[in-house]
């Protein structure tokens, strides 16, 4: 057996899928082609059911799906062969033709994975993209999340009950093209290629090169600093997760409230987690939350007056509250069951007076002309308090 | 007062040192000089020392140490000026003149300060420094370690009782290069622009320009993550601690021993990171502790045979026992309280016969004559087990 389908047999015997349904993702180019050969060889064929989805962008798109369709007919697998046109859903979404490709494309596979009771797909990624994927996250900006690069298996993106696998994450390019010519495959040329990911190209074909004149084994460097960066990202998600279930007070959909003074004895790494979580809680979709927005937040709980606010990605808030820190989309429409002054400014209180706080909220002042002193010891109003005030007027 | 004091004034402040006297390490360049300048602009005059170590390396060092002699003196300041020679020193110990420079430096600033009774060391590290060194550790190889940069606060290398403080560590070489201006000061050119630090150099001129192509925003980014990845390690290394004070069985100085099952039990990361910390308690100098060496020992615990073994960084060798791994400089100098096969496949027993075993062990078989089956039910040597063998001869 070639070393890549040893490879493949022994990493998929590592998941114990069992009788599991396979979804193999194939654009037609080296990559899944490659694994979409290597898989029919080394797993039982009923197991395993191809799917192409046609973006309707390029001259040769018809050629290519018709290329899958009889590369799925020659090793007899049932396959889906589909067609999208992603520059229109891309426009009307406001998205890149990249980042619309991508979301199109795993939402095809997840459907007809759920149309065929298939538990898992498949696609090609490799060592290479890996690679890319590191460096783009470098580049653009990301803590751990972003270094980790890409996953062997987890859970599909918009369909967590189905596993997203990637069995070439460890194989490189070069191995992948070896493969191809060893078994006389002719596979199309593969989008990404064709500039539709024009970032992620000026990666692979000049910064990469020179960044190996620093280390020629940049490639191996950053695939290796993913691995490490996913296992630490790992554990301490399972930290924040903890972390968060010991600080929710209530989460109501559109704002939520934890507990200020369990935060604030965070590690800090996790103060800074728990404020991104909670973002996400009420921005599910926000893809980007700034490390500066979030330490400005972090610096006013630590410091700032109780009652003051901030912004937050997605356009959300956050209340510095007396014993509880509010996010919300809107402010104005979380219940607050605590009365706070609405400038940051102290206030002069007159006797008599009263000072408008929030949601309605009075604070009123007055003298009493007589008092009882047993009256006062017991004190039956939690939001009524009796002052001795010296009056020199 | 210029902003730049403010800050440093500001995070001065924030360390509460109270009346703890520093050494400041002044090479006479922009960034020592400026900080230096502040530092008597913004702290009582007694409680700072100027030191100068003169590597005896480049033709300007004599006027470069007469330089800072002389600034001390304006500032009415005590200094401490020496010369080393670094070169020699490198070629003895077969360092760099990079690293046997940074050596000394520190020792240099750490002796000074226990001479004048300072508690702490302050060096000029700017943000485009932090950006460099965290580019240098990507580019040849990190964990997290790598990427955090350098720390504001930290204890001295070497001198573990001292602190070592970079108050610039958030301020551009651009805003320090203005306050020279702005200050008239005159300073000399730094040693790191002269290629004593080749790397570095290539890093500065050449390839931060080139990813600025990438990321306009990328020195702000690197920094971001160095801040970012500094509290999610310093978290995963109080796990480390924690984990690690529980696995531990014995440590004697060039071997140690913990336990096998706890260990199984843990986290990769944490599996991951007590490795390292093994190999490091074994060897506390060994600075290059490889992912993939650390990767095949951690699957040889995992998949291996009992008592196989594997080579670590620094030439130590870990054993894979039955209960407890041991990590030693010389495993044949272990006490090994459990008898193992010397060989990893099967070994045949012949009745009578025996098989040496490791440490002096020996495996013996006889045949009993006659038994007493009170004595087989009580038998009283936890190093004897009575068979029932079916002798065909």
């Amino acid at each position: 057996m070639p070393e890549l389908q040893k490879r493949l047999s022994k990493f998929m015997e590592s998941l114990a899928l069992g009788d599991l349904m396979l979804v193999v993702g194939v654009s037609g180019g080296p990559d899944s082609l490659a694994l979409l050969h290597g898989l029919a060889a080394v797993m039982e064929g009923e197991h395993v059911v191809v799917a192409h989805l046609n973006h309707g962008l390029r001259g040769r798109a018809v050629e290519d799906a018709e290329f899958v369709r009889k590369t799925a007919v020659s090793l007899n697998l049932p396959h889906y062969i589909e067609t999208i046109d992603v520059a229109d859903w891309a426009a009307q979404h406001h998205l890149s033709l990249e980042e619309a490709g991508r979301i199109l494309r795993y939402r095809f596979l997840a459907e007809k994975a759920r149309e065929c009771g298939a538990g898992a797909v498949v696609v090609g990624h490799h060592a290479d993209d890996q690679t890319e994927t590191v460096l783009m996250h470098l580049l653009r900006g990301s803590g751990l999340s972003g270094l980790r690069g890409m996953q062997m298996v987890r859970p599909l993106p918009e369909a967590n009950d189905l596993l997203l696998i990637r069995p070439f994450l460890h194989t490189t390019r070069n191995e992948i093209e070896q493969y191809c010519k060893q078994h006389n495959l002719q596979p199309v040329q593969d989008e990404s290629n064709e500039n539709v990911d024009f970032f992620r190209n000026r990666i692979r074909h000049q910064l990469l090169p020179l960044l190996s004149a620093y280390n020629p084994r940049i490639k191996n460097r950053l695939q290796n600093l993913a691995e490490i960066v996913a296992a630490d990202y790992e554990l301490l998600d399972q930290l924040l997760l903890e972390a968060w279930s010991d600080l929710l007070i209530k989460h109501d959909g559109s704002w939520l409230q934890f507990d200020k003074a369990k935060w604030q004895k965070l590690p800090l790494s996790l103060q800074r987690s728990t404020l991104r979580y909670g973002v996400k809680q009420i921005r599910p979709f926000q893809s980007n939350i700034g490390f500066r927005t979030i330490e400005q937040a972090r610096t006013m709980i630590e410091k700032g007056q109780v009652g003051s606010q901030a912004t937050l990605p997605g356009e959300t808030s956050l209340l510095n509250g007396y014993e509880v820190i509010t996010i919300a989309d809107d402010l104005a429409q979380v219940p607050h069951d605590l009365p706070l002054l609405l400038q940051d400014e102290p206030q002069v209180l007159t006797i008599p007076g009263e000072i408008r706080l929030n949601n309605d909220w009075v604070l009123q002042a007055k003298q009493l002309e007589s008092f009882d002193f047993t009256q006062i010891e017991n004190n039956p109003d939690d939001w009524q308090a009796l002052v001795d005030v010296q009056t020199d007027h």
